[in-house]
């Protein structure tokens, strides 16, 4: 039976979940290939710390280009994160010959026209399922799937700690702070939480997503980019009291100006199937022209969710190796080149959404009339006010779901606010999608 | 540019939809392509019935064989549905070097050994993403997306007439006959609709799973197959009291005895996202042994989202095409013959679930303990039982939630309700499934 080897860069979480897939699942594996995959090394700049998942010392090293300059190795797996050398080595490996699988969201939401360049001059594939939502294999249904779709918009929860803080917030079960300290103590969120707290992970992926669905090799700072810290308990109540529930959404969206792209706290209806997708599982919900609504859900992370994904890769690679086929089945971004549609990105001052408010306001007559004439001015219209009572006679809340308005017209009526003594603290501003 | 010619047989509902998406979606097409798609001409038995669609009249035959035996075609989509003789159109273009584009889950399901061997001789590729489950393309998901996992579970809701209909009788619209009767002239139902509401088309698309997912090529008379039709408005209202709603589920599940395979209406939780799949749309929900549960959810049918499928499946062959890479990318049935997985396919009465049972009684002392003597001298435990009067006096509804049981079991304490002259009538078994 032939074999094919895998050079594996990152002796990581992800990493050792990889090498145990390929042991548990070998002759699952096996049966699928007509073939064996074989672990021709395991490259970390550290290979003495104990590792749950153990490796022949001879397999290991601490240089990676022993695996990338290997003329017997095709397929690189490289699972190191978001180290500064990561592309030099993703671009060697590709020049050597080897295609390469990469779970590195980062490095392809921001070196992706790069790499698929080198890849596209080496001929050699880069295959990235792992690096958008763990095991959901969205990268293939967009890139294949739903490949005869003019995809009209995807809305995404694609990280899990933002997932896992807002519905733990949504159960009940404390505030912000409170619930991100306690998911870092079960290692659902990082010591240094800003990459996903403040949606730069989320911001990656859809950059990724937008590449492989609308053709648009979109930059990073192209998408307008809020996370979950400034939403709290109170807004997740409010929110819940006019039937709708609060999620970071990665949202790309194409409309006659252009397309909208941007990653922020979002109000959902409670009947929408992406409002019932809870804790560190993600889910994304595709539109296309033809297709309709579809739904893709599983869990975003984690040790085997993600090498799954990796490996998917990594025999589809083998098999595309075994049949003695050339590379480059499609350019990684689904679009060729020279073709790719001329589709604009918005600012996001140019969207048109709804939008949730909630202010303290001061408890005296006049003061709705106040908030109301700063948004009539500004061309925005109400449909629901709520107004509480928060500390008799001093101050109240008022909470407002508008109409679509344009964020140009939001901005200038948030500004207005500031201006109104009788409105007390920020305005808290949170973007509503109806059609989901 | 490039053209890659396309021949279509069959002029109907989705074969129209394939038309008309290859004119409005051209430009998306040709952007992800890099060459257009070009129809050679639509063979139908009937050409003169008035389409929405039109066509050129040069472009229409009534002879399949211009468009199998055209040498400037390498593409043939296959939509005729189940006439005698599609088998042998397509393994006929098959040999005129064609590959093949399918929509026909009878045809795969009764006959896809046959045409997977002929593709193979033929050294060409039979795709078949619109043939379970229209738009979801479940078929890549199995063939590639989850393809690192041993699949422990599928468990799909794959035929909309009969979502559709238990969704409305959930809906408290009406019982059975009325619904099918309104889903009739709605078009969600044929006229004559056995092969949707008894399962049939529901094992065929179960077969396919089964083949793609746990590489075993099922017979249809190995899946058992239970359709709706006696399933009652009583049912899905005793079943929500309980905390279930009721599915068609099309069911496979890897043991240790072997591969379970059924059809049958299922009691679900109301808190699995199968639930909250209504309607027409279908939604499998898949269980890897590394990637753990994931959903896919869409439009099983209709017009535009099954022509969708169709022409993924179309453009992924003119990508090959265009590279010039040799046909046969993968088994049609994902694993490779003589590594197949050696699990087998386990006889109904052979499976271990949880039951539901609902009966009419005489309402009379020592009914309840007959009852649950017959369940526990079959060694089936009770979980919950609820005694309803019906007429005062006269007679009694019971309902039966069982622990998990083996099947051969409760046949057996079925026959053993039937002697017991306080049991009025037949007793109603469904299946319960707890963990999804």
């Amino acid at each position: 039976m032939e074999t094919i080897k895998v050079g594996l860069i990152g002796y990581g979480t992800i990493g050792q979940g990889v090498i145990r897939l390929l042991r548990e699942n070998e002759a699952d594996i096996t049966a699928r290939l007509g073939a064996r995959l074989a672990l021709a090394g395991v490259a970390d700049v550290d290979i003495d710390r104990p590792r749950k998942v153990k490796v022949k010392r001879g397999l290991l090293t601490t240089d990676p280009y022993r695996l990338i300059n290997d003329p017997d190795v095709p397929i690189i797996v490289e699972l190191v994160g978001d180290w500064p050398n990561v592309k030099k080595q993703v671009i060697d490996a590709l020049r050597a010959g080897k295609s390469v699988v990469t779970a590195n969201k980062a490095l392809l939401a921001k070196h992706g026209d790069e790499i698929d360049r080198a890849a596209r001059e080496a001929g050699q594939d880069v295959y990235y399922e792992a690096a958008v939502c763990g095991t959901i294999p969205i990268i293939r249904v967009l890139r294949e799937g739903l490949a005869a779709n003019r995809i009209e918009a995807v809305y995404g929860i694609v990280n899990g700690t933002c997932n896992y803080i807002l519905t733990e917030m949504s159960a009940g079960r404390g505030d912000y702070a409170d619930i991100l300290a306690a998911a870092q103590q079960k290692g659902y969120a990082e010591a240094r939480p800003e990459a996903d707290v403040e949606g730069y992970d989320a911001s990656h992926k859809l950059a990724i997503l937008i590449n492989l669905g609308f053709g648009v090799p979109v930059k990073l700072n192209q998408i307008h980019r809020e996370g979950i810290t400034r939403v709290t308990a109170g807004d997740i109540m409010a929110a819940k009291h006019l039937g709708y529930t609060i999620k970071l959404l990665a949202i790309a969206k194409r409309t006659p100006a252009g397309l909208e792209a941007r990653v922020h706290p979002t109000l959902i209806p409670d009947s929408s199937t992406l409002a019932s997708v809870n804790g560190v599982f993600n889910a994304v919900y595709v539109v296309g022209n033809m297709s309709g609504p579809t739904l893709y859900y599983g869990r975003g992370a984690g040790q085997d969710p993600t090498a799954a994904a990796v490996v998917a890769d990594v025999m589809e690679l083998a098999r595309r190796i075994l049949r003695g086929d050339p590379p480059r089945r499609l350019p990684s971004g689904a679009f060729r080149d020279g073709h790719r549609p001329d589709l604009k990105v918005l600012d996001v001052k140019q969207i048109e959404t709804e939008y949730y408010l909630n202010m303290n306001v001061a408890d005296r007559p006049g003061v709705l009339a106040q908030v109301a004439g700063a948004l009539g001015k500004n061309q925005i219209s109400i449909r629901t006010v709520i107004q509480r009572n928060r500390e008799k006679g001093l101050e109240a809340t008022i909470v407002i779901v508008t109409h679509r308005a344009r964020e140009a017209n939001m901005i200038k009526a948030l500004a207005a606010f500031k201006s109104l003594k009788m409105v007390r603290g920020p305005v808290r501003m949170i973007r509503i999608e109806n059609n989901i």
